[in-house]
Formats: C-alpha cells, sequence, structure tokens
C-alpha cells in the first residue's frame, strides 16, 4: 500500500515506460552517452520532464539491481491502488460511517494532491478516481500530498456513475458540489456518504450529478464564478466533518 | 484600483524595472539583436521567468506608445494597493461587520492568487499582506485569482502587528490559524473580524499570534502535520461566513 518508486533499467525498458505513458520522475544517463536509443531517452525525458543526472558508470553499476542497465536506470512513480472494498472496510475497521471523496476528472496533480491530503485530514476513508480523462497518482501528486498518499487509500474505477449506483445499493448516500445547488449549510450530510468533487474547467459531469442524491453549493458571495477546486473541496470536506462531530 | 499591466519601453528603463524588484510578465525584443543592454536583458528575462517574444521592428513600432522602443517593450505586473481604511470603508459601504483576512507571509504566488480568490467568494471586505517576508501581486497571482484580484481590496502594511493593534483599537477582533489552538465550530467567530493565516512552513509567526484573541484550529484526523494552507485559509473563512449566516 502507499506510494513507492519502481526501477526500470535499461534502453528499451525505458523508452517502452515512456511510450506506455508511465510517469518517470527521475532519470540516470551514463555521462558522455550520445548514441541513437540515449538521445530518444533524452528527448522523451525532457518532454515529460523528468529529471536527468548524467552520471559516472561506476555509480549506475552501484544502483543497478539487474547488472543489466545499459546506460540507463529510470524511477517511475509506482502506487499499488485499492479496491472501493478496502475503502468500506477502512470505514469498518474504525466503526465509523463511510465517508468517501469521488473525484470526476481533476486534471492538475498539485490540486489532485492537496486534496488527497485533505482528504485524509478531514478522517476520510479513502478517495476514488475515474480511469480516464483524469491525472494519475504522479510523483507531483505524492509530492503535493504532503505525505497522505502513503495513508489514505486511493482506489482507480472504470465508471464513477456505476461506482455510486453499486455503494447507494450499500446504503450510502452521494453528494456532488454544484453551484446551483442547496447551500451545504442546509443539507443532511451525516451518515455514509460520498462527496463528488468535479474537474477544474467543467465541474461535476452530468452523468455522475443525475446519480446523486444531493447538489451542495458553498455560499459564494464574490463576482467571480468559483473557488479553486482543492479550496472547495476542504470547504465542503469540513462541512461533514462539522456535521459528524455535532 | 485592480490588476492591471504597465508597458515599460527602452532599454534602461526594462533594466532598471528588473533591477527594481519590478515583475515583468512579458517581454518583446526586436528579432536578432544581440548588444550589449539587449543581452542583459535577456539574462534578467531569464532569470526572472519572464516571457521573452522575438518580434520585427514593425510589430513593436504598432505596440509603442513613446516610439521611443529601442528594439524592448516590457508588460510589468502594476496593482493599486488600497489602504486598511479603505477595507473598514467597503465593510462600512455593504453595512457589514468588518471581515478581513491577514496573510502572514504567504510565499507561494499560487496561495496568494487562491486565498485572494477564496476571501472574495468569502465576501471579505479586503486582504492585508505585508511589506517583506511575503510575494506581492505578480501576474500568477492575478491569474490563479480567476479575476478576483480586480474586485477585492488588498493593503499592503509594513507591520501586522502593529495593524493588529491598530485595528482592535476600532473593534476588531482577531482570530489566527493554529493546530493548538481551540475547534474553530466552538468559537464564536460572528462581529467584526480578522482572520489571520501563517505562511507555508512556519504558520502564523510569534509576534503576531500574540495579538489574536482566539486561536482557531482545524479538525485533524490525519497522521500528516496539515492542510495546504490555500484549503485551510478557505475552511476557516467559510467557518466565519457560516457563523456570520445563522
Amino acid at each position: 500500500m502507499g506510494y513507492t518508486e519502481m526501477m526500470i533499467e535499461g534502453r528499451n525498458a525505458v523508452i517502452e515506460a515512456y511510450r506506455s505513458g508511465k510517469t518517470i520522475d527521475k532519470i540516470f544517463i551514463l555521462d558522455g552517452c550520445q548514441d541513437g536509443p540515449v538521445m530518444t531517452i533524452k528527448r522523451e525525458a525532457k518532454k515529460h520532464d523528468s529529471l536527468i543526472k548524467f552520471v559516472p558508470k561506476e555509480r549506475l553499476d552501484q544502483m543497478s539491481q539487474t547488472g543489466k542497465h545499459q546506460g540507463v536506470i529510470a524511477y517511475a512513480a509506482a502506487y499499488d491502488y485499492a479496491e472501493v472494498d478496502d475503502l468500506l472496510k477502512e470505514a469498518d475497521d474504525r466503526g465509523e460511517p463511510p465517508f468517501l471523496l469521488l473525484l470526476d476528472g481533476i486534471e492538475d496533480p498539485h490540486n489532485l494532491g492537496a486534496i488527497i491530503r485533505t482528504a485524509h485530514q478531514a478522517g476520510a476513508h479513502g478517495v476514488i478516481i475515474p480511469k480516464n480523462r483524469a491525472v494519475g497518482l504522479t510523483a507531483t501528486v505524492a509530492r503535493t500530498s504532503a505525505g497522505a498518499l502513503n495513508y489514505i487509500k486511493v482506489a482507480k474505477v472504470t465508471n464513477l456513475s456505476t461506482t455510486i449506483e453499486q455503494l447507494k445499493k450499500r446504503g450510502m448516500w452521494f453528494v456532488c458540489a454544484d453551484m446551483d445547488g442547496e447551500i451545504m449549510y442546509r443539507l443532511d450530510l451525516k451518515g455514509a456518504i460520498g462527496l463528488v468533487i468535479g474537474s477544474e474547467g467543467e465541474g461535476v459531469s452530468r452523468l455522475v450529478k443525475e446519480k446523486c442524491d444531493f447538489r451542495a453549493a458553498i455560499p459564494m458571495k464574490g463576482k467571480i464564478d468559483s473557488l479553486n477546486v482543492s479550496v472547495a473541496a476542504g470547504v465542503l470536506a469540513y462541512e461533514i466533518v462539522r456535521q459528524r462531530m455535532e
């Protein structure tokens, strides 16, 4: 469980990792190495903002676990996702009604990290993110979560609407963030609850919104549209905390 | 009032602007120009993360307001700071007890922008920032505030403790964010209030904390230290909103 780093050794393995969309945080390359595959790797590394370090052969030999680094060793983000059932079990283990955060398409890793941090600090039992249309758990997310990613369970699901439907059958209620909803202070947010937060630009998607039992609005007194999404998630999550503490 | 951009034309004026610490967001340089002063400007631009664009002479002539661009036109962030009295007047005009946010040394422009956005949406009458030890109102702050910087008043003061003392004499109460304080739901945060938020790493400084009437804690149920500072500011500001709406 938790966020770790995975070592990838060898030119083809590293090129393959980039091509398959893995997040490579750091890459060590043999100093002075200029051939074709290494140039390809450098290009990919720059494109994907990996931190590149040029090191002597001795250093690579020392780091290598396979002895076959071919002048390249990369560190990729690796996270063991939980299952939705693990999240419910966490609630059960703590003897609390489930409190989950569902993120409908957060795109910015800083926002995702900040929301995971908030979810953990607010006592949520887990976070659910969709497989597509969203950022995954990269090194930036891990760093921005300030360590929370090591403590809170995150599950990745194919279809958020389907997951909500399944969880409703198991007695959970769902509330989504929606500017046109009811002022959050007037809603009853106690009990087994899933808080659904939308994406930065679009908010909660129509299909997901239709599955929710309530729509909660944060009172907005200003002349602009909304709050930053991680601030909004924090304000809503803590309204749930407050009602649970009452 | 509000955030605008200021055009600076000519080599010396632009070099001078960098030296005086102005935030230059964008710089247009005559394509192909390589002489000493222009090289200095390019170096400063890179160091300060200004966006550089190389353009033909016709473009510069067209942009120029003075006709004396000498191959360089820069756009600098410009913000008309308000006075603390303007913030109180804003509250008075709206017929509400003052609600201010005081930021004790926020360093990250994204956090400052998000907090200014939150302050505006939560209906605060203004934000007070210290002159030193903190980020000012740069283009990043303006962008992250999502337009809020054009609507909410921001005052810059030499000494936050002194300002708090002066405002206390005028009937305001001050509450600071403090993990060791009283759980915020148990405090009475109605009335004329100033919410003091500390810096990312250090929290509220000792001198400022001593001036505050209350210390408010957000309940933390996780295994890490704190929330992201802009999330914490949002959660506390909205607890004030909730109590005011009761």
